[in-house]
Parts: C-alpha cells; sequence; structure tokens
C-alpha cells in the first residue's frame, strides 16, 4: 500500500458502523481479520463492473456507487444470505477526489441499509473499473441454490421485468430523470435482501435476473435437470415496457433484457397460506411451472409454445 | 453470468482439488458457500494487478497466473495465515483462449502448492487487469498486525532485497531469462507462508514488502507509535543488486523498489534459541531495532544516519 493509496483510504474508505458485524480488524493492515459466528456458513461472491461494458462512460459516481453493491448484495439475495461483509477494489484513471467522495457517498448509503461493514480493498490506477467481493451469513444447512427445482414446482419473479433494459435505453438517449422509474431501475436497483431471506426455507432454487429471465431461469433449469413453462400473459410488464416492445415489434423484449437484480425462484404448489402471504407483499408474481421436458418455453395468449434462451452476453456486447 | 462466460468458466476456472478446505458449494451458483472452522477466524485481503501499472504490456500470461496469487499470498502470510480460498475476477479485452489456458496454468500451479482452493469469481471484457480476494484462516486470537512493535524489538527481513526491483528494469529491457534470479523474483516470487505461520507465535508485528522496505517499514512504525534503526550493513543485498546501486550511484536504492514480497517483522530480542533456528532456516536477517525515536532511521557504515520513506506509489508511477 503505498502512502498515497494509505491517505485516500483515511479520507473515503473508513466509514465506520457498529451495526452488523464488526470486523476484528479492519481496513488498513494486510488483510482484515473476521469470525465467523459457529452456527453460520459464509456465502461468497464477486462481481465486476467496467466502464464502457456495465456502464456508460461519465456515469454519476453517487449512483454507480450504489450500483456496483446492489449488485453484488443481488447475488446474496439471491442465496437467502445476510449481507455482512464487502471488500472493494477500484480502478481509478486518477485521484478525482470529488468523484470518489460521490462514489463512496452511493456505497455507502446502501452499505448502512444492510449493515455491511466494509473490511478493506484496494485502489489502483488504470481504467475505471470495480470490483467487490461481498460476504454474507447463512443459517447452517441452509441455502438457495440453482439446482433444486422440482417437477411441478411454480415459477416466480419479484418485480416488473424488462424496466431495467429500458432505463438503459433511456440513460443511452441522455435522459437523467432519476424519478423515471425505468431509469431508477438501472441506475439504482433495489437487491431483494429481505425477500431472499424470507424464501430460505421455502423456495427450492434461486437466482438473481441479470443476464436477463430467459438466460437465468435457464440456468436454473440446466442445474436442476428439468424444464419450464412460462406464461407469457402472467409476466409482470410496466406499461412503459409494454409501450417500448410495441415499437419494438418484440413480443418477448423482457425475457432478454438484462440488469433487473429481482429473483427468479420455485416453490412447491403446496406452499402454506402464511408463506404464501409473507411472499406476496414482497411484489411476487406466479409465471410459470416447472416440468419433465428440458429447456424453457414461453406459452403466449393463443396457446403458441416459443423457445427462446438468449439473454445479455458480456463478450457479445 | 452470461452463457459465454459459463463456458469459459467450465473450461479453464473449475480446477478441482481435494486438499485443503473443500468449498460447501464451489463455482457455478449465486455464491460459493464456506464453511469456516469454528477454532478459527478469517483473514481476507484484496489486491488488483492492472496493465501497463503493475505488470508490463505482453506479460507472459503463465507468469502473470502465478505473480497475481503470490501477491495475494504474500498478504496472508504477513498475517501468518494459512490459506484457504480465492475468488478471481479477470478483466479481459477479449476471449483468448490460449492466454487463458496459459494463465490459469500458473495460477493453479501456485495454488495447488499451497492447497488453495478457488471458489468464485468474475470474468468481464475490458482493458486487462485481475483482481483477487484471498481468504485465509488464523487460530483464533492469534493475528499477526503491523500495530505490536515495542521498543528494542529486533527488525528482520526475510530473503534479499531489492532483487526484484532489478528484475523490473530487466524485463523493461526485454531481458526474459527466467533463471536470472533477479527476473525470477520480479516475475515469480515465492510468497512467504510457511514463514508467516513461524512468526504467528513469535513476531510482535509484521508486513510483507510490496511498496519499498522503507514504506513499508514505515507503516509498522506508524501503527506502533515507535521509531528503528536499520544498520545499513546488514541489509541482505544480492551482488547483481550492488552492482546496479553502484551504476546508479544510489546507496539507498533497494530501500524504494518495490515488488519483493518478501516479510518485514519484528520480534523480541530474547526469543528462544530454538524459535531462532527455526527462523534462520528461513533465510531471515537482522538487519535493526526498534527505537523510541519516531521515524525510519539508516545508519550507514561510517556511522551517518540518513531519513528515508519513499517507495513505490501507484498514482505517482
Amino acid at each position: 500500500m503505498s502512502s498515497s493509496e494509505f491517505s485516500i483510504i483515511e479520507e473515503f474508505f473508513t466509514f465506520r458502523s457498529d451495526k452488523g458485524y464488526c470486523p476484528i480488524l479492519g481496513i488498513g493492515d494486510d488483510c482484515a481479520v473476521l469470525d465467523v459466528p459457529s452456527d453460520k456458513q459464509l456465502a461468497v461472491s464477486t462481481d465486476t463492473l467496467v466502464e464502457n461494458v456495465h456502464f456508460l462512460p461519465g456515469s454519476d459516481p453517487e449512483l454507480l456507487g450504489h450500483k456496483v453493491l446492489a449488485v453484488n448484495l443481488s447475488d446474496l439475495a439471491a442465496m437467502g444470505a445476510t449481507p455482512a461483509w464487502a471488500s472493494l477494489a477500484i480502478t481509478l484513471p486518477a485521484i478525482d477526489k470529488a468523484w470518489l467522495s460521490s462514489f463512496t457517498k452511493g456505497f455507502f448509503a446502501l452499505a448502512k441499509e444492510h449493515s455491511l461493514q466494509l473490511i478493506g480493498g484496494d485502489t489502483t490506477r488504470g481504467p475505471l473499473s470495480i470490483t467487490i467481493t461481498i460476504m454474507g451469513l447463512l443459517p447452517k444447512q441452509q441455502r438457495l441454490t440453482r439446482s433444486g427445482a422440482k417437477l411441478g414446482d411454480s415459477v416466480y419473479v419479484s418485480g416488473s421485468i424488462g424496466r431495467a433494459g429500458l432505463g438503459l435505453k433511456k440513460a443511452q438517449l441522455d435522459i437523467s430523470d432519476i424519478a423515471d422509474k425505468d431509469l431508477s431501475a438501472y441506475l439504482k436497483p433495489c437487491p431483494q435482501v429481505a425477500l431472499g431471506k424470507e424464501l430460505l426455507s421455502v423456495a427450492t432454487s434461486c437466482i438473481d435476473i441479470s443476464d436477463g429471465l430467459s438466460a437465468d431461469l435457464s440456468h436454473i433449469l440446466k442445474a436442476s435437470g428439468v424444464g419450464a413453462r412460462v406464461w407469457d400473459e402472467q409476466l409482470p410488464v410496466a406499461a412503459s415496457v409494454r409501450r417500448y416492445m410495441e415499437e419494438l415489434g418484440d413480443n418477448l423484449w423482457p425475457y432478454s433484457s438484462g440488469d433487473d437484480y429481482e429473483l427468479c425462484f420455485t416453490m412447491p404448489e403446496q406452499v402454506s397460506a402464511h408463506s404464501q402471504d409473507k411472499l406476496l407483499a414482497y411484489g411476487v408474481t406466479k409465471i410459470g411451472v416447472i416440468e419433465e421436458e428440458k429447456g424453457l418455453k414461453i406459452e403466449t395468449k393463443s396457446g403458441e409454445l416459443l423457445t427462446l434462451d438468449k439473454g445479455y452476453d458480456h463478450f457479445d456486447a
């Protein structure tokens, strides 16, 4: 750690919080030291966001600070884990204190909401990119994997699908009104951490929708060795997205637009009324059923069956 | 995770090892799930290497795969932790299977040596950079911090100082004979993991030398609230480095050349003969003493006292 890096860390990254799981040793040594409670397991995920690939050049740093953490929290949500710690590796073309100040403002506001502690990281010089490794806690033996979907299970999604995809289109057109719900879904996603924890005892499988519903649901199907039928009419789609699909002449567009950071999960048909009520309060929608025949089929209003597995691909973009 | 990313992971990153701490759930879901033994604490560190900043463009990918892991293992060594798990975030301009194959060969060869398990990561498109978050295990209550150096403690270093710095100069001159010990120190450092574990019960403070001995020892001094005197004559410097210093006319050059990835540590003067013998087998050298007066002083052969705290700085480079 160089002396200028040291002063950057002192100035911007030493947000202290008494809530959550305080590290035994935090930022400022060769390693952080953490105490994982003996009745818990550790869930770990890593995500990188690169300028020009995952976010537009000149993106608002405060929103970016929120989003890069939200993307990582979404992975913990998909596992049903409670956020505990994160490390933040940030590569910057040059020290820009105003940028860092805004970025960390967005990052720490969301961290605080989830009682997440920043325990370390690295600041380096280079083309702008951010990598977070996030750590959460799970009760021993419990987790939400992609591989547990069973024949006859119902398929659910949270939130509204395609909104973030449309938000990206709007951002590319330089629309910047963050009150716009599509733009907000793209720039300031709300990771479904509380829903994930609720699902831990009832869902058979879960994934977060980052690359598009069809690609992500297909990961569940492949890992579980099953297929699914989704009823297109049931898909929760906002009026604005519906209008965009009509302009585009593409009825299946929300299945492949990425970045929603909602959860897609499966659950046995017979879940207690108590659990059902709790889940409905999170705004989840039943969109389909797990079938024996492999692959993902979309059943349209007219009864036509369509196949689709394309999602957002970083290397094709 | 996109489908092409999925196939890259399948092809290159699913090295399995039965040695070490197997994850409960490994690569391929939203999170990895890990079981930290109840008598252990977790040590976590993150380091990023960026092309053109931390390594030269066109670097041999196999050596780079080794080095990026070695740099991270060195942080665990400085804490006295036993390597357990790592996540690897790699940003690449394009999929280059030959490059990936060599990179992972270097990475996994070193991982295997340390029974380290790769538990996840991210592959993204963009300018070449690599971020590793490494996790190691420590006996509860034990760790090697920067803040424990005490008045009268002896100051030690492992290995030979300045060799990697000279190796960088040679690499910049397109010298590529990896049998050259300076070049090898720069391109293929050996993290002092076994020494770090040995130090856990005897050293009062420890840091790895990444930014240069004077900068890194100064971190110990600042964190411990003490000063140090280093006897220049005692500094272990290879003949090749000595010749380079003479050419340069800079007698203090090895104190500020970075990338050595050796350990600098302090220890009470009175350590049992048994411990002393064990440590000497690791090739450590006593170079100085902890004093009350703050700051780092270098005492030359002639008795002159010099002050120096400059090290390698990523943002000044």
